[in-house]
C-alpha cells in the first residue's frame, strides 16, 4: 500500500489522525524535501514524533529512483510525506497513476496547504484568481510569464497568491555536469524581490495584451510570513509600504516561508477591516481602501 | 481561549492532533452546522471520539448568540468547529475580530478544504481561477453574477471550482414570519442542475461582457462526489455526457456533498492522462482533449 500523506503547514502535530496512523503502520517512510519543508519540526524531531526513521527524498530521488519506491509498495506500506497537502505539485498525482497502472493500492490523506491557509490574512479565498509562482532568474532565462497571471487577475479585481520560489539541495550547473553531490545553500526568494519583479515584469508582459501596469503606490499587498507557524505574521500596505518596512527594519518578514498577496480591487468591508489589524499605516490603509477601493 | 479548528473533510480522524488537543481542553465545543457537513460522522459520533458533548450551531445560533460564545471564550477554553478549514467562509474571520477587540485570546486550526481537496481530480491547482457558489434559485431572486466569473476563468484558459448550493436547517419564510423553530428538509443542489444552470445562464451573463457561451458537447467538466471521503468518485466527461451519465444510471453521483469542475483550455497531457482513468468514456475524452484542448 502507498500512502501519500499531507503534513500541514508548521508543526509535527498539524498532521491529521488518519496520515499519522498511516505512517505508524508503515515500513518505509519518505519524505519530499525539495519543495517545501515543515516551519517547525527537523527530519530527526518528526522522527522522534513518529517512531520511524525517515528518508529524506531530494529531487533527484523522486525523479529516478521512484520505481523502487513504489516497488517497496507492492509487499508492504510506504508512506510518502509532503509539506502541506499532496496535490500541490503534480509529480505527485504522476506517482499515484503508476501506482495505478502497477496495480500498487494507495490512499491520500488530505491537510491545509498554503493555498487555503492564506484565508488566514482575512481576504475571502472566493476572490482569489490563479495562484502564480514567481521563480529565480537563473542567469540565462528569466520566465516571466507568471506576471501576465496576476495582471489577468488584476483586471478582473482579483486577489493573487505569489509564491515565492525556493532552492533547496539544488547543484551548481558545473556540479551537475561532473556528476558531483555537492548542494548549494538554500536560498528563498524574499518578499521584497517578488514585490520589485511584479512592478519591472508588470511592464513587460510576455502575451503583449494592453493592461495596466503596477503602481506600487495605489496597490495594496499583503506579506505573508510562516502562515499557520506559531510565528505566523502578516503586513499590509501599498507595494511602496512594504518595500519601505524590509528596508526601515531589516528583518520585519523574518525567516521563511514567505509568500505574498496582491490585492484585487473586489475588496469588501469585513477583509478591509480585519486587514486592518496588521497594516503598516492604519488610517492610511483605510484612507486607500476607501479612496481607491471604493470602500466606505 | 477561543479556538477555531478545521475538521477537514469526512471523517473523525481527519482532524489534525493540534486541534484535537485543543478540543480536549474546552470547556465547550461549538459545531458549525449549516455551511456544510462532515461526511463520516454524525454529531453523536464526534461526541464519543472527542469525549466531549457538543453544541450545534446552526446560522441562527452564530448570528444572534455569537455575544455569548465569546464571553464563554473570556473565562475558559471554547472550541468552535468548522468543517473543512475554518476561513471559507468570512463569518468566521467577524468572529476572530471580534475576540482581538474584546481581548480575548484565539487560535486557529488549519485542515484541508475543497478548495484545495480538489487537486485529488488531477488537476493542477494553479490553473484554476475564482471558485464560483451556485445558489438555488429561492423563488423571487435568481442570482446569476457567479456565471461571469465562470465566464471570466473559461476566457483565461482557467479551471472554475463549482461550489453547489446546500440547505441545511432553513425555515420557510412563514415559518421564519411567525418565529417558528419548524425547519425545511435539507437540499443539495444536484450535479444535472449546476450544469443546466451553467449552460443556460451563460446566455445572459449580468454584465453583458461579449464571451463565448458554453457548449455543453465541447466543454470539459468533472463531477467530484465526496471529495476526501472513503467513497469519493469522480466522472470526467464533455458536460452532456455528465448529464446523460445522471439521466441513465439514475444514482451515479450519489449522496452530497458534490461539486463540479468545469475544465479551461489550460490543460496539461499529465492532467490529461491521470482523468482519463475516470472519463466517462475514455476513447472520447481523449479525442476531446486532443483536438479541442490541443493535447497530443
Amino acid at each position: 500500500m502507498f500512502y501519500l500523506i499531507g503534513l500541514g503547514l508548521s508543526s509535527p502535530e498539524d498532521i491529521t489522525l488518519a496520515g499519522l496512523n498511516a505512517i505508524k503502520s508503515s515500513e518505509r517512510v519518505y519524505l519530499e524535501s525539495y519543495t517545501s519543508f515543515l516551519m517547525e519540526a527537523s527530519v530527526s524531531e518528526l522522527e522522534t514524533f513518529y517512531g520511524k526513521s525517515i528518508v529524506v527524498a531530494d529531487r533527484d530521488m523522486v525523479e529516478t529512483q521512484s520505481d523502487k519506491i513504489l516497488e517497496e509498495a507492492q509487499v508492504k506500506n510506504v508512506s510518502f510525506l509532503v509539506v502541506g497537502d499532496p496535490f500541490g505539485a503534480t509529480t505527485h498525482t504522476d506517482l499515484l497513476l503508476r501506482c495505478k497502472e502497477s496495480g500498487i493500492g494507495y490512499k491520500t490523506f488530505h491537510n491545509a496547504s498554503i493555498l487555503n491557509a492564506i484565508g488566514a490574512t482575512g481576504l475571502s479565498l472566493y476572490n482569489f484568481g490563479q495562484t502564480v509562482s514567481v521563480p529565480f532568474f537563473d542567469g540565462n532565462w528569466k520566465p516571466t510569464s507568471w506576471v501576465d497571471r496576476l495582471l489577468d487577475n488584476l483586471e478582473l479585481g482579483l486577489h493573487t497568491l505569489l509564491l515565492l520560489d525556493i532552492k533547496v539541495k539544488e547543484q551548481s550547473v558545473e556540479n551537475l555536469a561532473r556528476g558531483r553531490k555537492i548542494y548549494e545553500p538554500a536560498r528563498y526568494m524574499t518578499i521584497p524581490t517578488a514585490i520589485m519583479e511584479s512592478i519591472v515584469d508588470s511592464k513587460n508582459p510576455v502575451d503583449h495584451k494592453p493592461r495596466r501596469t503596477i503602481n506600487p503606490d495605489v496597490t495594496l499587498g499583503i506579506s505573508v510570513s510562516r502562515v499557520g507557524s506559531s510565528t505566523q505574521a502578516f503586513h499590509a500596505g501599498t507595494l511602496t509600504q512594504l518595500l519601505n518596512l524590509e528596508d526601515v527594519e531589516g528583518k520585519t518578514f523574518g525567516l521563511p516561508l514567505h509568500s505574498l498577496i496582491i490585492i484585487g480591487q473586489r475588496l469588501n468591508p469585513i477583509e478591509r477591516d480585519y486587514i486592518t489589524q496588521f497594516a503598516v499605516d492604519g488610517p492610511h490603509w483605510r484612507r486607500i481602501t476607501s479612496e481607491l477601493y471604493n470602500l466606505e
